[in-house]
């Protein structure tokens, strides 16, 4: 076979950023040059928008100092797209693919990324063109089935539970209510590692309020109250999706009961992320509803917003390293024959942190979403179990620990 | 002297806490033990509001090893206060102090804390009561007089320009208008401080607002259509304080504009930190404004908050050895005769970045902050000059690197 006949690969990045999402971009890059199997490896600029664009970088002029950078760089280095491709969509791609002899097509991606490239390969299969799609896990919302866990997820974590350390120490020394609303729209899993950094139960966070609970309004008050009542002062984490048990976003019963507008994006959907309406408005109910002895509380919010994803110099080291094992496991798995699938972490039993990367089939990593199971969660519905902890701390690649006078 | 003849010391800290305000506490009880000089050292909890309420930590007792994590903990270990005591709370100081033998007292804090230092120093003075009173100066707003910088201000520059190379990474990833609203009520320096990890001009922030400069609400649409229309992104570094050339606060400008309401500290002032109102009310001020081609980008606001003086892990080396140093050189300066002052860092002259610390007198630290100078402010108003990044660069230790693709 002359060199001119290998067969071509792209790969691709999509949906929202994390901080090692690109160490999945250059474990690709770094198995594809290993094999030498593979012509030519085209990176498609902004997702499946660069392919039907045809919008290509040439990764194999990419030395590798620069992709040593790369990989610890936060944010899609191929940037990235919002689109979920319909079939037509989908056709579109094939030819692209067909039209630039691609055998190989890498999807770094959540939920429906999964489903793009579920959708791609079912139409190469359609039309007989021999086609290799792999799926690379990417969230910081964690929500993928079949894997253990996202890469992307501990990164975020780490950072959620470093700044809720600080945080608390902030807290602890100028004493008050504070409010940090966390990204996660669905599920908990990045508001729950809030409470991974915690030392004992006098650190916060002293309340975790998480999609998968129903949120009540008037429980939230009396949360805060007992908590503030115990320690004289109260951090609470806040999932930017928590609902009532009607499943009516918090932001809209509370923008309803402070007589509030709330911004909503081109599909209708409530604006969560990039701005901080959520925390006002919690904050401003509180300060409302606290009365008697706990009347003028200082009472603050934050939202954490985009940093959540892509501050940078942070990552977790076990992320970086699996992140980057995921991407080259990827190219194996497809060079190895195998059609299709998604890389899928299996946590192996055992005292110690281990893991091994598995074959999972696309239609069971899309579009559906896995939610925090029931025993993450407390009974009372406002905090995390000791299981949680044992399942997120290693992701983490270890928190800051926090040294106290009293 | 008998050891009991020793007199004693106090160690407090006041205000908004730092990621290294503990460094410049370390400092003080490590000198402290070296000298030998000195009966107890107590820990005012929670600043001058423990000294009058006698409410005191014996820091003798702390080991080696717990210093040296409480150096590395952001936020005040002693707890803070907001307390800005008159004269009449400072007599209640002095008389403490004079009860409980204390011939020194450092007070870790701004330009109040500077203040209160100078009150305190003149009354022990009049009553004829021997006292060293030092002021170590913390402050992320790097707005006191005197000292080239504050301790406190090269890590919350580290954080801020660091959050801004990952965010503007996920901004080109994903291209829209994104907002990041920073700490400084009066002055600029924080904000300024975003520019630091650029590594060319197409790297964001493309705009920085900052309190020094008037604001224009028309002229911030046209900077950002301007930016736009040239790279097909913008990433906006806005002051919290920034205000309009009548000085009023642009968040109440906004706030009539968009016909929303604002909240109010205790004092009367409008509520900067702790909320993301300002950002908010840009971002829809903007998605109003943009019309024509510029309609419907995807706009976003992010408010730092208290992350900027919080986080952990994530400290300016150069900040923490120099924060730790000014916690030493008050102690050596007090046990050197000196009556009062308060340590400033002086820069020395040469290409690579040197200091030494000096005495200060507390008058002219107290109470007046210093503003950014217009050298370090392009003439339009919207951004840095290389002579800030010069200034400000060296105190970060350095910064990520970002890696790209194109």
């Amino acid at each position: 076979m002359s060199i001119a006949a290998k067969p071509n690969a792209v790969v691709g990045q999509s949906g929202g950023p994390t901080a090692v999402i690109n160490q999945s971009l250059v474990g690709v890059i770094e198995a594809v040059r290993r094999t030498g199997a593979i012509g030519k490896l085209l990176g498609a600029r902004h997702g499946v928008r660069g392919i039907i664009n045809q919008d290509f970088i040439d990764l194999d002029a990419v030395d590798k100092a620069m992709l040593d950078r790369v990989a610890d760089t936060p944010a899609a280095a191929l940037g990235s797209t919002r689109d979920k491709p319909d079939e037509q969509y989908c056709h579109k791609i094939v030819d692209v693919l067909a039209r630039k002899d691609v055998r190989y097509f890498f999807y770094i991606g959540g939920n429906d990324s999964a489903d793009t490239a579920r959708i791609v390969n079912e139409l190469a299969n359609k039309a007989g063109y021999e086609l290799h799609v792999f799926h690379i896990p990417k969230t910081i919302d964690n929500d993928l089935r079949v894997t253990d866990h996202c890469p992307g997820y501990g990164s975020a974590a780490r950072f959620v539970a470093s700044a809720f350390i600080g945080d608390d120490r902030d807290c602890a020394a100028l004493p008050g209510i504070k409010i940090n609303i966390i990204m996660g729209r669905h599920a908990g899993w990045l508001t729950a590692a809030a409470a991974l950094g915690r030392q004992d139960d006098k650190d916060g966070p002293h309340l975790v309020y998480v999609p998968e609970t129903p949120f009540s309004t008037k429980a939230f008050i009396e949360d805060v109250k007992r908590v503030y009542g115990k320690l004289g002062r109260c951090q609470i984490a806040v999932s930017e999706g928590i609902a009532d048990a009607g499943q009516t976003p918090i932001i809209a019963v509370l923008a309803r009961e402070l007589g509030r507008d709330v911004e909503r994006d081109s599909h209708g959907n409530i604006q969560l992320s990039g701005s901080g309406a959520l925390g006002d408005f919690l904050a401003d109910y509180l300060k409302a509803g606290l009365k008697g002895r706990y009347k003028s509380l200082r009472v603050r919010a934050d939202t954490f917003g985009y940093l959540q994803r892509s501050f940078p110099g942070f990552a977790s080291p076990v992320d970086q390293a699996e992140a980057r094992a995921c991407g080259a496991k990827a190219v194996e798995f497809a060079l190895a024959g195998d059609a299709d699938g998604s890389v899928a972490i299996r946590r192996l039993r055992g005292d110690k942190y281990r893991v091994d990367l598995v074959r999972a089939e696309l239609k069971d990593v899309a579009r559906v979403t896995k939610d925090m199971p029931r025993s993450y969660l407390n009974k009372a519905g406002n905090h995390v179990t000791k299981a949680f902890i044992n399942y997120a701390m290693p992701l983490t690649g270890g928190l800051p620990v926090s040294g106290k006078l009293f």
